[in-house]
């Protein structure tokens, strides 16, 4: 350390003592250990090491092209077209795909997607973004200046919590997130330096929310916080429940009572697989309960290239709508998003494209329809398979997959398991999920990276192995199940 | 407010009162109420609006295609080759182009960019980077696990700022930037809560960094902040200027004598136009001064796709190179940039194909070498021609722009003007830059977006403008400074 400019001392400037103590508090559960343990499985076995498997079988996270689904023509067609516009002119392209491409490269500075956008993203796209919604939502209007686009949507939704996040007036904002959560919430709020408040969903009934359970958690938090959002994930990471309009009704009218700006991750609003479900936009249900909510709720709703029948991950598109934002926040806000300039361009082309796919009539029209419901109708296909398999595994439990990726079963562990783990510090689950990795290959997160109730352990598995190799790896959980509980019984 | 659970007022949750204050504190001018009027005046003019102009040239920014700058041919067609692979049987795509593009989707998941990558970025594409800056460094080794990827490299800065925040051993962490800045670092700092200490460009000598300052600059900061880091930017923004050796070596030794680490942000590495002056690496100067130096100084080596004579910002690819970094904060790093999970694929592979261009004997070489051959010489003409003609205007004087994108002329501005802004609330260059605008339709940046010494005055102007626009841009500014001059006087 240097005193009055004088060097006594060469250390290093930046430790674990002198880094930010917020970003050692974050933690990410679906890239975290266990993957890091995989990626060096996968060395091992590329450098001959011999292994009870033949290759690691990444089931941790919802990256659908790496697990074989595959990308849809048509968007990568448009996508190529405005990459190397000498495109336009090869007739192996379909006139709709070459109108699109030429329609967003107008709304491109210089005629290239290498140009930066504004960095509330491109105009046209926003407008196409604000027509989607209004479609999805039976005509309910939207604004394309309401529309942020975003690097994905984690960046939109870290960029709204860092607006809310302010030590005035009580020491520190609370947010409220479900337990389980997707853990760029509680990363998020680390960072920032806020309260997480916790409400659990009740695994009991399907993961459904109560609203008994967020009051229960709101109150609890008023004595160390200043509650100030509600974080909703519908449908549900990592536990695939569909939220009744009902729930939805309830959960707005708690937060217009209790002052609460409501964010609802809608990321994966087309990938809802059970019989009776029915995705409903928060921003729907806020305008059909009449202008008493929809004239004063508070609402960020987020969406994303990179799930759905898309699940284009790698081009980080997103957006966030927001609703009765104070229009000086607003401004707040468009200058916050100045500072990265803009969001990736070809992620804008890409979500330009996903609202506004081939219309009846277009050249690829069928095949882009078909395409499309054979991803969705073979999701659905593996949603229901594993859920009905592992609730033949004595001591596995599942919920119905009724949406999103995952399942997200409850597994029971022998005492003596238990008491290994914490000898070795590990969370139980961690320890079960790290074994298992070893011995089958199979990657999957424990459910303590999304937090759950004490005393219950569960992993996150995602359904996008192909059919093939998701009935093997089922079969492969089973066993190891079995053998695991025999083993410390 | 709501209080004990009962709602006692509906008012917004989120407003300028309770909002997060340092969001606020945040400047950008770069894409600040001038540009907004800017983009206001183009769609008036749409409108048919009468001006004394037809079009809005906007020289605030440095978004080349934007300007008419042509995309580099073979960068295209890998990254169209990757977007649609069918196109991997097309005749008219080259091999090298192809052979390029197979081998990135050899390493992306399922073998499709929309897969997410490695949060550090595609392992392939941190190893060709890895061997780029070893070829430009002249053989000193770079390892690819230094390497992480990013979301241009405004990304990459702020998550090393974010890294160097904290509140532990004194309140708040000091940062030195240049003045005048880029304002990246200014926003930064405002949204981290750390303190800017400002050192000074000597701009009677091109801009050049001397000892003495920075000196000066960190003993006035100690009493009342904790400098742990000193940012440069080389060549630079928006001075144009280009570090010697010499000068980059006495950096080195004030920042290893003053415990400081190091970010040396050189997006601008291959833009260098003035006779005698080349770029140098920090890292290159670091090893090269010896061990004692090499060994200890902690550095952060910054740069981008956005600029140099690929100018593709859209896709927002960029690289940090981590020089000495304390093992277990190189963890934290990968963990924080794990909860975005990757950087965007697209920007991967554009930055991969610009760290491996055609070789000699591949078919594409001659016309790769041809079109950023003319990129660049195209680029130093127009720092020339720049240079020379705001010299002709009497009031207006401008140091050589040996590199990047940039002039930053002094103007001198007749007292009544200063006193006329004062009155109206606005920085005097300000006041200038949003005449010019209203009169000739040019955006410029004032030199106050960026810092400037006390009672001076600049404008930041690109120097990407077609030749000829330029031509007429110059002419533009050089009678307006003249009849803002007489006017005022």
């Amino acid at each position: 350390m240097t005193e009055n400019g004088v060097n006594s001392h060469r250390g290093r400037v930046l430790t674990m003592d002198t880094m930010n103590p917020n970003v050692k508090k974050v933690e990410y559960a679906v890239r975290g250990p266990i993957v890091q343990r995989a990626l060096q499985i996968e060395k091992e076995l590329k450098a001959g090491v011999k292994k009870p498997f033949s290759e690691v079988i990444k089931a941790n996270i919802g990256d659908c092209h790496a697990m074989g689904q595959r990308p849809i023509t048509f968007l990568r067609q448009v996508l190529a077209l405005c990459m190397y516009p000498e495109l336009l002119s090869d007739n192996k392209f379909p006139e709709d795909a070459k109108n699109r491409a030429r329609r967003i490269l107008q709304s491109c500075g210089g005629g290239s997607i290498g140009a930066y956008s504004a960095s509330q993203g491109i105009e046209r796209v926003r407008q196409d973004v604000a027509l989607y919604i209004e479609r999805r939502d039976g005509g309910i209007p939207s604004d394309p200046d309401n529309i942020y686009l975003s690097t994905g949507a984690s960046d939109a939704i870290m960029t709204m919590l860092k607006l809310l996040v302010s030590g005035e007036g009580c020491t520190r904002t609370g947010v409220m997130i479900s337990i389980p959560q997707y853990p760029l919430y509680s990363a998020a709020l680390a960072d920032l330096g806020a309260v997480q408040i916790s409400y659990y969903l009740n695994e009991e009934s399907c993961w459904s929310l109560d609203v008994s359970e967020l009051r229960r958690a709101l109150n609890t938090a008023r004595d160390h916080c200043c509650p100030r959002a509600l974080c909703i994930i519908n449908p549900g990471n990592p536990t695939g429940q569909v939220q009744s309009r009902q729930c939805i009704e309830d959960v707005i009218r708690f937060a217009a009572e209790e002052n609460l700006f409501l964010m609802a991750d809608e990321v994966y609003q087309d990938n809802v697989y059970a019989e009776g479900c029915e995705f409903h936009s928060f921003k729907k249900v806020l305008f059909e309960m009449g202008p008493k909510y929809s004239n004063t709720v508070e609402l960020a709703s987020f969406h994303s290239t990179s799930k759905c029948y898309m699940g284009e991950c790698g081009f980080r598109g997103g957006y966030v709508e927001v609703i009765n934002l104070d229009p000086d926040v607003k401004t707040q806000l468009t200058k916050l998003v100045s500072v990265r300039l803009c969001p990736p361009v070809p992620g804008q082309v890409l979500l330009d494209v996903v609202v506004n796919p081939p219309e009846p009539g277009e050249p690829s029209y069928a095949t882009f329809i078909k395409e499309r419901t054979a991803t969705l109708d073979d999701l659905a296909l593996k949603a229901k398979l594993t859920e009905e398999t592992l609730n033949t595994v004595p001591g596995i439990t599942c919920n119905p997959v009724q949406g999103a990726m995952y399942s997200f079963p409850r597994i029971s562990l022998p005492e003596r398991a238990i008491e290994e783990a914490k000898e070795q510090g590990q969370a139980p689950d961690m320890f079960y999920c790290m074994k298992l990795l070893e011995e089958t290959g199979i990657c999957l997160v424990p459910g303590s990276g999304f937090g759950q109730r004490d005393g219950t352990y569960h992993f996150r598995m995602t359904i996008l192995p192909p059919t093939d190799k998701l009935k093997i790896v089922l079969a492969k959980v089973k066993e190891f199940h079995q053998d695991f509980t025999q083993q410390y019984s």
